[in-house]
């Protein structure tokens, strides 16, 4: 069994994590199979570790971790790869992997172009 | 005319931006009629009332800032409407609009829990 970790940045707005925990409701709803679990950089938790312990516990044998952040700097790819590290020397039985951020991902970049674009997107006085 | 602002964070690292700057550019190719810029919170310049200057020389009448935020905290929620403010006050002849935060697009939700579950998604090593 695979599972999947979104890690985002994390903030001291408590509201701050909606859209992180709505993209793991809807996984939910996507495919029910697959544990996924939230982690936090810094300023929420969880930590990675502490998610990655939580899901090890549901018995999965591999984890992909997605990093949700749309501008892709020090925070991708020297702290989370440095974590990623950690993890694998604690988890020595665990298969873990690293997508690309968001961020990265074409569809994203479409996505929002053409959000930013649309006359009827959402707007708030 | 009406343009767009994409409004993001900023960061100190200047490869932050790369996905920003490609939302932009996409965004050129799709409608080649709507002056776009980028502005940034922090760290990064421009800021937004700079951005807003450039897009007024261009003669646009209304402008639309987009926030690229995945998460919505204090950012979204405070910083920015507080600069509209300043901007409403500093260029009363222009309508400005701002849209909800991207992380609060359904469809950016929905994308983003599709590419955590795909199997194809570009890993890293």
């Amino acid at each position: 069994m695979r599972g999947v970790i979104l890690f985002a940045h994390g903030s001291r707005d408590p509201r701050w994590r909606e859209p992180i925990d709505a993209v793991a409701r809807r996984m939910g709803e996507l495919d029910t199979g697959v544990p996924v679990g939230c982690a936090y950089l810094e300023l929420m938790s969880p930590d990675l570790r502490t998610a990655t312990q939580a899901l090890v516990q549901r018995g999965v044998a591999s984890i992909r971790i997605v990093p949700l952040f749309l501008g892709v700097g020090r925070h991708a790819r020297e702290d989370l790869p440095r974590l990623v590290e950690e993890l694998r020397a604690a988890h020595p039985g665990i298969a873990f992997s690293v997508t690309a951020a968001v961020g990265e991902e074409p569809e994203v970049i479409d996505l929002l172009a053409g959000l930013a674009l649309r006359p009827g997107i959402t707007s708030k006085p």
